[in-house]
Order: C-alpha cells, then structure tokens, then sequence
C-alpha cells in the first residue's frame, strides 16, 4: 500500500517535471549547452523525496495535490541546484552523484555553475505560476526563499567548518540549515498550497524539520559505514575531508540513537493530523529504514 | 540639474541598501563568514545606475518611487550576485573589481560562489514586500525571473563563445541576454511598480533594452581602448581571452556608430512619455559619454 502510493506519487512528480524540462529545453535555445547541463542534472533522478513530500503535505491539509505541483517541481529544483553547486571542487569536489559523473565533470565548472544559479532562479519563479489566491503567494515565495536561504548558509557554515574539530553545536547547525530546511520547507510550501492556517503549516514544518535532520544523520552514517553500491556515490568522504558529521561530533552508536529520537518528534507532530498524515507516517519509517 | 539629480537618486538607493543591509547581518549570524561574503561585494559600491533606472521608471509612470525600492534593491543584488560569479576564475577569472580584490580573491571560490547563490535568491525574494495589488505581484517576480534567466544564458553563451572566431549573431544574442536583459527587466519592474499598462511598460522595456546594448558596447570599446585607471579594472582581458565583442566582430569605427544608434533608439522608444522621461533621456546621454 505504502510503496504502491510512492510508486504513484513518484509518477506524478515525473511526468510534470517530463513535461516542465520539455518547456525548459525550447526555451533556452542552443546558443550555449546551458540547456543541456541543466536537463542533465535534472533527469539524473533521484528519489524525488522533496516533491512527493509537498504533494503529501498539501492532501494532509485537505488540498488536491495539483494545486502544490508547481511548487513541488520548485523544490526540487532547488535541491538540483544545491547538489550541482555542492560537487563543485571549491566546495565538496564529487565526481560521482547517484552513480554517474557529477555535473562539471561533464560540463565544466563554469557552466556547472551557470546551471545552478539558471535552477534556482527559476525554481523560484515557479511559484507565480501556483494557482493559490494572490494574498497567499507572497507568503508561498517568502517561505520557498527562506528555505533556499537557510540551506545555503547551512552549506557556507559546512565547507567552513572542514578541518576544524567535531564541534556538536556548529553540527547541529548545519545540519538543521543545509538539510533540515529544505525539508521543513516542502512541508510548508505544501501547507499553504492546501490552504492551511498558521497551526496545521507549523505542525508540519516541525515534522518535516525533524525529518529532516533524521535524514542527514543516516546519511552521515551511511558515509561512514556503508559502500558504493549501497549509496551510489564515494564513501569515507567526510572523515576524509574533516567534515563536521554526527559520527564525528557524537559517535555512531550516539548518532543512531539521535536519528530514531527525532524520526519519533517526527511523528509526534503528526498527531493532531490522524489518518490524513499516514503517509507521512510511512515515509518517515521508510527513510530511517535505509541506513538499516 | 541632472546631476543634482543623479546624486539625489543613488542616496536614496544607498541609504535604503545600508538599512537593508543590516538586516541581513542579523540574519545570517556568525556561524560562517556568509554575512561577510555578502556584504563585501555589495558594498563594493558601483553606480547603482540598475536601481536607480527602476524608480525612475516607476516614477515616468507616474508612480511613487518608494513603491519600487524592494524591487529596486533586489535587481541590485542580482547585478551583485552575477558579478561575483562573473568574477570566478571558472568564467572570466578576474581578481579586480572596481579597484578591490573580486570576492573569490578574498573568501576563497567557495564562499564566492555561495554567497552569489543567496544573493540571488534573496532578491528574487524581495519581490514579496513590494506593496502592490497582490495580482501584480505574480506578474513582477515572473519579470525579475525572466530577465535573470536571460542574463545567465547570456553569460553561458558568452564563455562558451571564447576562442572561436567572432561571430556578430551570437555577440548580439550575448549582448541581448548578458547585459540588456537586466536593464530592460529595471523598466519594466519600475512599470509593474508605477501602475502602468501593456503598452508603457513594453515601451520603457525596449528603452532599456537598446540603453543595455548600448552600454555593453562602451563596455566593449572601453576594453579595448581604455585604461585601468579610467575603468577601475583590467582591460585588453576581452582580446587576451579571445571573447565574442562588438568590436572583434564589427570593429571600432562601426561598434562606436552602432552605440550611437542604439541610444537613438532607446530615446525614441522615450517619445510617448513626453517631459516625464526627461531624466531618463539625460540618463541614456549620461551613459554613452563614458565612451568619449
């Protein structure tokens, strides 16, 4: 049931994003291969967690997910852009995302960074194209820019603290800011899209914030103890580099404890949701469950 | 008079920076040096001519020129994050900005690059305090983002142009998109802004489109005959590196008419708005004698 309703979910978000890059391709021409770097990282794929998230978000709120969808290719987007930006040699230097050659490996950093800054102003123009009423549009992009914003200083405050040693507030930091927030962000997005007053969006931010940061600590530990295959991308890069993780800052046993306290204040913000938020419920277990 | 004016106008932009400015200090915090990044290139000055041409293109609308100080700023720190990122050693590798060192020579290519990423998503984000009637506010952030977008493709197209033979479709298509689309995107903000209707709005756009094309052809020629002291960067760079220019693909003699031409075309695209766009006139006049 679960897995049926994420294959479904899953299929919605491509076919609008199929449908959304076609637009992109026509509009960017062939004056540069700008078009062709940005629909690369794009359909590179990925779990689409972001989208599906504020698809759901919108229905627990009452709202057809058709209202949020324009919103929810933003999100991702946005997370497009953040990778491509992130693999870059000045910040992470990745060669490998979701098991094929990062972004300006193909394309050169100069263009890599052109496809980034092109994703995420667009992204951020998808919201003019929500069918909300007008005096909830200004509130959608204020929280689509704030997520964006904090995800960008979470990543400064993350390239700087390589090197220096396992620090558990600055950890904390940044994993609230560069992972966290987007996250919190899609369940917000999805709240307002669904017509939501102030509680139910901030009950969901809340979820999606502790989801959040579960989510960048099992991924912290799949760095640290898993392979390759299992992640699609090189392992042993944040011990490598000095990253500030929570295995570094906390220890693993530590960090797993932490990851299953806050997959728990995950669901409890759910409560007052019932079974309109089984969904969520589901993705939540289901995202603890790949570092298993 | 037009001076008089001119200086009045870039207080009015820089007072209305700085109180924004510390804002955004507060913000961001101190858990890196994002803030500094930031802040740095933004106060770097420059002639604030981008802002500046959107109050007064609200106020040839007659409009209030505090209506479109929000919008106002956020093309300003478009401008800010598209230098910074001009700037990288990945695109035109330059380490003089208005005679300081570019923000990669002083935060290292990381931060650079990350703190272009915020600005741009902080101005897009503007957009949602500019106090107009909320079915405008669609409207505005699809311009911004329009002429965002162009200026990226413009900036692709311009390094992917580098070493190749030059080529007078693809300058006009870098000059169109690199530089005019901004100035054009300041119009038709401050139109929005000032109330205005199809008709002016499109006719202030294409006022600012020739002044665009205009002022990157001086840009060009100044370049290529200037000096360091006169520019407050390097020049001969667009020889050195073989860039797509007016004056490599028409020469000097018929890029200087062609600026010529293009400022006759942006006044005429003036004609309707009688003595309101008398600042405006003077302000094309302004700029082309840079040049002499």
């Amino acid at each position: 049931m679960f897995e049926s309703w994420l294959v479904r979910s899953r299929e919605q978000v491509e076919d609008a994003l199929a449908a959304h890059l076609k637009e992109i391709e026509a509009g960017l021409g062939t004056h540069s291969r700008l078009a062709d770097a940005v629909l690369y990282s794009v359909k590179a794929g990925g779990k689409r967690l972001r989208p599906i998230l504020v698809l759901e978000a919108c229905r627990a709120c009452g709202g057809r997910a058709e209202t949020a969808l324009p919103a929810a290719l933003a999100v991702e987007l946005i997370h497009t852009f953040s990778l491509i930006h992130d693999d870059l040699p000045a910040m992470d230097d990745d060669d490998l995302r979701r098991g094929q050659p990062t972004n300006h490996k193909v394309f050169g950093e100069g263009l890599a960074i052109l496809a980034g800054d092109w994703l995420a102003t667009h992204a951020l123009g998808l919201v003019a194209g929500v069918r909300i009423g007008p005096a909830r549009m200004p509130r959608l992009l204020q929280a689509l820019v704030d997520g964006t914003e904090r995800m960008i200083a979470g990543q400064a405050a993350d390239i700087e603290g390589e090197g220096r040693p396992a620090d558990r507030e600055l950890v904390r930091y940044i994993h609230r800011h560069k992972t966290a927030a987007l996250l919190e962000t899609c369940c917000r997005l999805g709240a307002i899209c669904g017509g939501a007053s102030e509680e139910p969006t901030e009950a969901l931010a809340r979820y999606g914030q502790h989801l959040g940061l579960a989510f960048q600590i099992t991924d912290d530990l799949l760095d640290a103890t898993g392979s390759v295959e299992q992640t699609g991308k090189q392992v042993r890069k944040d011990a490598a580099a000095s990253k500030q993780t929570y295995p570094a800052a906390f220890g693993l046993d530590e960090s797993r404890a932490q990851a299953g306290r806050e997959i728990e204040a995950a669901l409890q913000a759910l409560a007052p949701f019932g079974s309109r938020a089984d969904r969520l419920r589901e993705l939540a277990q289901h995202m603890i469950e790949r570092s298993a």
